[in-house]
C-alpha cells in the first residue's frame, strides 16, 4: 500500500470544513443534552464552537436543520458502530444487550437522545418525521431479531411485532429511569431479564 | 342534609382565586405539552389565560414553581382519581392495565407528562426531584401490587422489584411509541402482554 498523494489545497479546505462542521455538531449534541433542543439558541452553539452566529449559519441555515444533521451524524456513529452488518437494524438479541450494556458507558448520549425523542412530541418539532421512521425502522430490525432466534416459540398471541415494540419500550423505559437515578437501576442486567422472560416463555412451550 | 350558608365575601375570594390558579396550572399544562418547558414563557402563560404578566406573577412567582404545581395537581387529579384506596400507588396490576386504557382517551396529558419526564433530565430542571422521587414511589407501589399477586411465582432471578422496574419502563416507553404514531402502537393491547408474559412464566412454574 502506498502512501495517498498529499491532498491538495482545495481537498484539504473540505476536510477542514467537514471537521468543523463535526465540531458543531459535537457541540450541539451536547447542549441538546444539557438544555433541550428548545432551551438552545444558535447562538449558544455558536458560541462554543468558536464561531460567530454568522460563521455558524454558513454551515448551518437554521437550528432544525442542525438538529436533523446531529441525530443522523449520532445513528451513525452509534448504531453504525454496532449493527455494522447490518446498517440500522439489529442483527441478534445479543447485539442488543451489547447496545445496552454500551450505553451504560456514555450517559451523555443517552441523556440527549431520551431529551430529544420525547420534545419531537412538541407542536411542529424538525425531528418529528426523523424519530416516526426511527422507530418503525427500530421496530422493523428487532422484529426480524426476534423473529430469527424466537419465531414459533413466543409465548401464544405474542408476534414478532408485538415483542419489538415492547422490547423496544423496554430499552426506552430503562433509559429514563437510569437517566434519573443511575446508582438504582441495573440498566443491563434489566434488559437481560426481559430477554429471558421471552426466552423462558420459548422453553416452557 | 342542609344546604351550606352562602359563603361570605372573603370565603368568595378566596374560591376565586383558588379557581384562577387552577385556569392558570391548566393553562401551562397544555403549554408544557405544546412547546416543552423551556419552549415556555411565562408570557405566553399569562397570554393564554388572559392575565398581564404582573397578574400571573402574583399567584406564581416563578416558572419553576408554576411547574412543580401543575405536576402536583396532575398526579392528583390523574393517579388520585384511579388509585383512590391507595394514594399514589397502584393497588393491583388490574389497575395498572385500567390506567394505560385510561391515558389512551388523553393524549394530551402523556404527551405533556412524557416531555416534562424527558426535560427534567436536562441540567438545573426544577422538576428532577419531583420525578426522582415519583419514580420510586411508583416502582414502590407496582412492587407491591407484583408481590400481592405474583410473589413467590416471579420467574427465577426476577423479584418484584426487578418486575416493576420493567413494568414501569413498559408504560413509558409505550407511551413514547404510541404518541409518535398511535394508529400502529396498540398501548393497552401491548401492555396487556408485557403483563400475561409475567403472569404464564408463572403458570408454567
Amino acid at each position: 500500500m502506498t502512501q495517498p498523494d498529499r491532498p491538495r489545497v482545495d481537498q484539504r479546505r473540505v476536510g477542514r470544513s467537514r471537521n468543523r462542521r463535526d465540531d458543531i455538531l459535537r457541540v450541539a449534541f451536547d447542549l441538546f443534552a444539557e438544555r433541550g433542543y428548545r432551551g438552545t439558541s444558535l447562538a449558544a452553539v455558536a458560541d462554543r464552537a468558536g464561531l460567530t452566529q454568522q460563521g455558524l449559519l454558513h454551515y448551518f441555515p437554521n437550528k432544525g436543520t442542525l438538529l436533523v444533521e446531529v441525530l443522523e451524524l449520532s445513528d451513525e456513529l452509534n448504531i453504525g458502530r454496532l449493527f455494522a452488518d447490518s446498517p440500522g437494524r439489529p442483527a441478534s438479541l445479543d447485539q442488543l444487550a451489547e447496545l445496552v450494556a454500551y450505553n451504560v458507558t456514555r450517559p451523555g448520549v443517552v441523556r440527549s437522545l431520551t431529551v430529544l425523542t420525547a420534545e419531537s412530541l412538541t407542536d411542529d418539532h424538525p425531528a418529528r418525521a426523523y424519530f416516526v421512521e426511527r422507530y418503525g425502522e427500530f421496530r422493523r430490525g428487532a422484529a426480524a431479531a426476534l423473529r430469527a432466534e424466537l419465531d414459533g416459540r413466543l409465548p401464544d398471541g405474542l408476534t414478532a411485532e408485538h415483542a419489538s415494540a415492547l422490547l423496544i419500550a423496554v430499552m426506552d423505559g430503562l433509559q429514563q429511569q437510569w437517566l434519573l437515578q443511575p446508582d438504582e437501576i441495573d440498566m443491563p442486567g434489566l434488559f437481560a431479564m426481559f430477554l429471558d422472560l421471552l426466552r423462558k416463555t420459548r422453553e416452557r412451550d
